[in-house]
C-alpha cells in the first residue's frame, strides 16, 4: 500500500512506549487519521511525543504492567490494536499486560528478537487464561537509527522498509490482518517469517554489524586527537551505529545470543587468520609469503559480500535528491543560503553539513525532491553560489 | 585557502598514475589554471583522465620506472612538481624514477603508508646519487572513496579534507613549500606529521576500519536472500568501504602491518571477551551472570569512541551543544530560523533536520558552542519559536 491508499488500520490504537519506534508509528497513524493514545513510563518523553503530534496521552497508569485498571483510552474507546514498543527485556510482560487489560484488542510488539520473546509469552500464558496468545502477533519493523527517543522519531521512518510479521501457529486470522494493516499504514513492505528465521536474519544484518561497529569504535576511546583529526567518511560510516544505546542493545544481543554466537565465532576465526597474515608482513616485510594472499582473500570476500547487499530501500532520505553547495564558514552565510532557497521556492527536506577543521569553506548538502534538484542548482548558481557537480 | 585565492602551485605539474587520487589532483590543478601532464601504465585510464579534462598526456614512456629518456612534458617544460599517485607497493620505484628523470623537480607521492616507503627510498638513494631525497616530500591526502579509477575522480575530492605532509629530515625548504602549495590548491587543510605518527594514525582511522568492514561483509557472501532483504542503513554503512580494491588494500595493509597488528590483536581480545559473554547468554539465558555486563561494557565503550570521531565540522561532536527547535513544514520557515539565529549573533556549527513529509512540524537541531546554547534557546523562545528541552 502507498500513502495514497485509505487507512487500513481500523479503530483506535494504543501505543505503549514513546521511544523512536513507538512515536514514529504513532506519527504515521495520526497522519492517516487514526485515533492514537500514548503511554510511557517517562512523562517527559510522553509530553514530547504529544507535542510532536503523535497522539493524545492515555491515563498514566496505562503503561505499567502491574496495573489492572479499566480502559485508559483518552477517547474513551477500547483500542482495537495495542502496539508494545518497549525494550526487548520487558516486552513480554507488557504484551501479556496488554492482552489482560484489553480483552478484545489485538496486541503486537516491535522487539528486535522474536524466539525468546515467544517462549516468555508461552510461559506467561500458561499461568493466566487472560493472556490469549491468539490475539498476539509479533512484528519487527526494520527501521531505526543510532539516535533513540521521540526526538528522533519520524512518520516516514518505515516507508519502504521491511516490516517482519512473525506469526506463531496460534495467532488468529484477525490478529494477523490487523498487524498487516498497521505495517501498510506505516508505508512498510511486509515480510512473513517465523521467529527463528527472523532471529537468524537480524543477527546477520543487524546485531553482528552493531557489534563490529562497537568493537571498532571502542578502539578510538584513547586515540590521540591528531589521529582522530584525520578521520574521514570511512571510519565515520563503520562506527556510526556504535552510538547506539547500551541498555537496549545488551537486551537485544543477550536475547538473540543463540543466533549471534556462531556468526561471531566465524568472524573470530577470520580475524585470527588475518592477524597471522598481518604479523607475517610485520615480521618479514610487505612481500612475506602468504601475507598479501591472506589479506587480499579477505578484502575480495568483503567485495563479494557487500555486493550482495540489496539496493537502498525507499527510506525517507533516499527519496530525495542532494544538491551540494560550497558555503563560506561565516556567521549568516548558511542563513543566507537557506533564505535564498526559500526565495527560490524550494522546500528543504533534509540538510547535512560537511565541514572540516581549519577549512574556510563548508559543503552544504541540501536534500530536495527529485524534480526540484536541477532547477535549484541552476537558480543557486545564478545567485553566485558554487554548486558541486553531483 | 579558498577557491578565490590565486594559484599557489608554481610551474607545470606531472602526475604519474591517473587513478582516483591522481586524476582528482590533476582536475583540481587544471581547474586552477596549472599546466598538468599525465602518465599511466593503462592507456585507457590515461585517455579517460584526459577526456575528463585532467590535463594533457605526456609521452607514454613517462610512466615506466625503467625509462630514462628526456623530459616528456607535453608543454615541453620540465615539471616543477611530480606527483606519484600509484599503488604503495610500486610508489618507491616511481618516486626514485621521477627524481632521476627530472633533476630540478620536487617529487611527492600520495601513498597511504609512509615509513616503509621512506625506508625503501633511502635504500634506492644509497645506490644512486641522482635519487636526491632533498627534493622529495611524502604526502597523503586523506580523501578517497570505495570507488576507484579516474571515473570516480573529482576536483572537489580534497576540499576540506586533511592533507598530511610527512616531511623527512633531509627534505628541502623548497620541496616542503611546493607540496604545501599543492595541498592548498586542492582545497585541503595541511597537517604535518612524521612518517611513524602518520602510519599509526591511519592504521587506526583508516586501515583497521577497512578490515572490520571486510570482516563483516565477508559474512554476507553465503547469506540467504531473505535475510539480506532485511538489510537497512546500519549494515550498509558498516560494510560500505568493504567494496574497496583488494590489490590496493593488500599493498596498504602489508605496508603498514607494524602499526595495524597491535590494533587487530586488541580487537581480537575484545572479541574473545564478547564471544564469552554472548555464549553465556546463549547457554544460560538472557540474564546469565556477566552476559549483560560484558555486552553493555563494549557498547558503552563504542559510544565513547564514536563520540570522539570528529563530526562533520571537524571538532569532536560533543564540543557543540544542540538546540532543538520545532519548525513548521513550510518553505522559508527554516530560512527564517537561520536568519533569526544570525540576528541573535550565534554561529551555526552544524545543523540537522529531523523531518517527515507527513508531519506538520519538523525538528531543527542546531549545533552551537556550549556557551551559546542557553542564550540562543532563550532568544529563540522570546521570538516565539518552540524549543524542545534537551
Amino acid at each position: 500500500m502507498t500513502a495514497d491508499d485509505p487507512t487500513a488500520t481500523r479503530g483506535p490504537v494504543h501505543i505503549v512506549g514513546t521511544g523512536l519506534l513507538g512515536t514514529s508509528i504513532a506519527l504515521a497513524l495520526t497522519a492517516r487519521g487514526v485515533s492514537v493514545t500514548l503511554a510511557d513510563t517517562s512523562p517527559s518523553m510522553l509530553a514530547l511525543a504529544r507535542d510532536l503530534g503523535a497522539g493524545t496521552i492515555a491515563r498514566a497508569d496505562a503503561n505499567t504492567a502491574s496495573d489492572t485498571g479499566p480502559t485508559p483510552s483518552a477517547a474513551g474507546d477500547a483500542p482495537a490494536l495495542v502496539v508494545v514498543a518497549v525494550p526487548p527485556d520487558v516486552t513480554a510482560d507488557e504484551v501479556a499486560h496488554a492482552l489482560r487489560r484489553f480483552p478484545d484488542a489485538v496486541v503486537t510488539d516491535v522487539a528486535s528478537v522474536k524466539s525468546v520473546l515467544l517462549a516468555e509469552l508461552h510461559e506467561l500464558a500458561a499461568g493466566d487464561p487472560r493472556v490469549e496468545l491468539s490475539r498476539y502477533v509479533g512484528s519487527h519493523p526494520m527501521a531505526g537509527r543510532e539516535k533513540s527517543g521521540a526526538a528522533a522519531a519520524s512518520a516516514d521512518l518505515f516507508i519502504g522498509r521491511p516490516w517482519v510479521l512473525a506469526a506463531h501457529e496460534d495467532a488468529s486470522e484477525r490478529a494477523i490482518l490487523t498487524v498487516r494493516a498497521l505495517a501498510a499504514d506505516a508505508g512498510a513492505s511486509l515480510v512473513s517469517m517465523d521467529a527463528d528465521e527472523h532471529d537468524d536474519a537480524v543477527a546477520l544484518i543487524s546485531h553482528v554489524p552493531q557489534l563490529m561497529a562497537s568493537l571498532m569504535a571502542a578502539q578510538l576511546v584513547d586515540a590521540p586527537e591528531r589521529a582522530l583529526a584525520l578521520a574521514g567518511q570511512g571510519v565515520r560510516d563503520v562506527t556510526r551505529i556504535a552510538a547506539s544505546e547500551p541498555r537496549l542493545w545488551s537486551a537485544i544481543l543477550t536475547g538473540n545470543a543463540a543466533a549471534v554466537s556462531p556468526l561471531l565465532r566465524t568472524i573470530r576465526d577470520d580475524l585470527d587468520a588475518l592477524v597471522r597474515a598481518i604479523d607475517r608482513a610485520a615480521a618479514e616485510g610487505p612481500l612475506a609469503p602468504g601475507a598479501v594472499a591472506g589479506i587480499s582473500r579477505l578484502i575480495a570476500a568483503g567485495n563479494d559480500g557487500v555486493a550482495r547487499v540489496p539496493g537502498k530501500h525507499g527510506g525517507a532520505r533516499r527519496r530525495y535528491a542532494e544538491v551540494t553547495v560550497l558555503v563560506p564558514d561565516e556567521p549568516g552565510e548558511l542563513g543566507r543560503l537557506f533564505s535564498e532557497v526559500g526565495e527560490i521556492g524550494v522546500n528543504i527536506e533534509d540538510f547535512q553539513m560537511e565541514h572540516s577543521p581549519k577549512q574556510k569553506v563548508g559543503m552544504a548538502i541540501v536534500s530536495v525532491t527529485q524534480e526540484a534538484a536541477q532547477p535549484l542548482e541552476q537558480a543557486l548558481e545564478q545567485r553566485g553560489w558554487r554548486v558541486v557537480a553531483p
